[in-house]
């Protein structure tokens, strides 16, 4: 495999054409799950000349609002996944969440379906205790010291051994979800309650990480793809800082400056865990930087939330690149980067069919994009859009971004009878 | 109306909230023309949360392919026209091209539907004679001289008193169809001939007009939009460039360097002429350029194919300035421009379903990008893609959009059994 002898063999084919989409020969990209992650992919796929099919649970979700057609499937029922699959026979399965049946993504990659980056990759990387164990054990990457524990009682044990503050997360969990920081004993029940319930899979072990006083935290998107030579290659872009006020994505910004040590730790962390894992298609490799230190924290096995800023930072988004990776065309990166910043907007009230207000308050900033994500149903924190904003600097485009998400507020015109539904 | 007081009452309301696609709330674009430049308008307007209906004369035209849905209509047909603007009831329609029933669309405007710009935009500019005689005669712009003949013996009159080498050009034509550059009297006969053929509509009136030996020709891409504060603007962009082997788009680039008192001449001409115009969107301004003498030549009141080249020069493309200004929200502009160059790639073979190839060498060119069209059909020189490059110079990146362009092929799988359908 490309920069590091280790990964296994593509299943991504080199591509030098494409056919027409809805034709016999177009290229067909099936997207697992149907968010704002997979509408970017999914326009910049079609954009690159693929059929697009859009799978989720739900329907009208955001990227079935792009899609050429779009299915709605339990994910995590291996029987039902299986059908669409065969149904639509796609070139390549491009999953978009990690809430899949992914025993039965094996069985479909034994039998010839290309999975992005690769059925085990998305097995290994949606459990907090395989990844870990793969990077730290195989790979030899620093990352915060963890322990596990299958109760209250070993949770607290393993906090006293880790130290307060510390991490209690749940094992299987996505976007910061199930995940508590502890200050002390007292906290540690509620916490593991709180990752064993909200965990995408119920599991009584969960993990207890470090809290490590970080100075940042980064995600190295990082591009597994064919180069114009017909050979895989590994590119790792410019480091996107991110900050958040809870565990879950808030803001990002690209470029973030280092010393030249530390983007070289960073890039290495990058390259060394998407070469164990493999596969095609880009990789959201989260890390911490303290002084020059590097710690590696997790990786998405696809598109990241915090990389929605390269839809202003870079001439070629995330999603662009996935895109063109996971259809095996080449890529010779990286390219220059300027400075932006993305914002989340989120929802308040609970409801169906919200109306977006303040887009003119948010749109009178200068250099500031909106993009709203057209989900059907609404609720406290659900993420509704983003602001992207250019600036002559990180800090004014943060804070051009952030003005203009705050300016933007979800409104719902029939509330439900029944108020509080999910409360 | 904004900047010179002379256009009609806006027909699009400032806004500043938006509803969910697919909801009862939401903020429906309906498209007459589904072609790549819809596309993009397509796009841009999901991303901003409108829901988009793309209605087109042939199925899988390349905006249905990211549209909510679509309607195949032969929009010719006022009836029918008529019919499928009933049934989707659209807050704003979004013409793309010219082969529309305009008199019908007078009519839906008179009925309360908002059309981009407006119809008697639309009707005017698809008119070279109209047109002509709005901007020359109550705009006082510069135009090449010219004349109208609706005979043979009339053109050549014409032409002998306007000088050789002249254009002869269909009244109602587009994309630089039904255009001829004749060089003496022998060559009269067939562009006249050509001109009343392959204009759009059958017309024996041609215009003879003025070949002005200019040094370059450029395209203002001008945004009629609401300001944040609620008042109509204008925005002029940064002139393009652009060079044609015939008369037909196919490259050009953008910022076109030029001294500044050449581009205060082209702001002004964009500015009266949209001006005279009116309504809300883009247009495209065409002018040459000779020495410092601006000329007026054409205007399309939509985004301009020669605009392609947005897509890497601009943050916001002329697409994504489109959609913002037709669905009446705010613009405060204009932004930074990099260098970029646009490419077009033609077909060769004729047939169903082509299969493009080359895309390993096109995409080999660092900094380009691939938009492929995803036209069901194929024929020579028909647009099946466009590639965008950006450069650290123009030069360099009207190299590199080239030799992408060049490098990707159209081939068909399965020809048609009677070969030359369309030869």
């Amino acid at each position: 495999m490309p920069d590091d002898g280790t990964a296994p063999a593509p299943s991504i084919r080199f591509r030098s054409s494409l056919g027409t989409p809805l034709g016999q020969n177009a290229a067909k990209l099936l997207l697992l799950g149907s968010g704002e992650i997979g509408r970017e992919v999914a326009i910049e796929a079609i954009r690159l000349g693929a059929e697009v099919i859009a799978v989720d649970r739900y329907a009208n979700a955001p990227a079935m609002h792009v899609a050429h057609r779009s299915h709605v499937v339990a994910m995590t029922d291996g029987r039902a996944l299986r059908a669409v699959i065969e149904r639509e026979q796609p070139d390549v399965i491009v999953p978009e969440i990690e809430q899949i049946d992914t025993t039965e993504l094996v069985r479909l990659q034994e039998d010839g379906y290309a999975v992005v980056p690769n059925a085990a990759a998305t097995r290994i990387t949606m459990n907090r205790e395989r990844i870990r164990r793969l990077a730290a054990e195989t790979g030899h990457v620093r990352t915060s010291r963890y322990l596990l524990a299958d109760s209250v009682d070993d949770a607290r044990k393993a906090a006293r051994e880790i130290g307060y503050p510390c991490f209690v997360k749940a094992l299987v969990s996505s976007s910061g979800h199930g995940m508590t920081q502890v200050r002390s004993a007292r906290g540690i029940e509620r916490a593991y309650r709180e990752a064993t319930r909200h965990g995408r899979v119920p599991n009584r072990r969960v993990m207890i990480e470090e809290s490590i006083d970080f100075d940042t935290e980064v995600t190295l998107l990082t591009v597994r793809h064919y180069r114009p030579n017909g050979k895989p290659g590994t590119t790792v872009l410019a480091p996107v800082g991110h900050a958040r006020p809870s565990t879950v994505y808030h803001e990002s910004w690209q470029p973030m400056g280092f010393p030249a040590r530390v983007v070289h730790g960073l890039g290495d962390v990058a390259r060394k865990v998407t070469g164990l894992l493999g596969g095609f298609g880009v990789f959201g490799v989260e890390c911490f930087v303290k002084g020059e230190n590097v710690y590696f924290s997790e990786v998405s096995p696809r598109p990241h939330d915090t990389g929605l800023v390269t839809l202003g930072s870079q001439w070629n988004s995330e999603f662009a690149l996935h895109a063109r990776a996971v259809l095996g065309l080449p890529y010779q990166g990286p390219e220059p980067v300027v400075p932006a910043a993305a914002h989340v907007i989120l929802g308040s009230a609970v409801g169906w069919s919200p109306t977006l207000g303040g887009l003119d308050r948010a749109l009178a900033e200068r250099g500031v994009r909106v993009f709203l994500f057209g989900k059907p149903e609404a609720y406290p924190d659900r993420r509704l859009g983003v602001t992207v904003a250019r600036g002559r600097t990180i800090a004014e485009a943060r804070r051009t971004a952030a003005r203009a998400a705050h300016a933007i507020e979800a409104a719902i015109a029939f509330p439900p009878r029944r108020a509080a539904v999910r409360a």
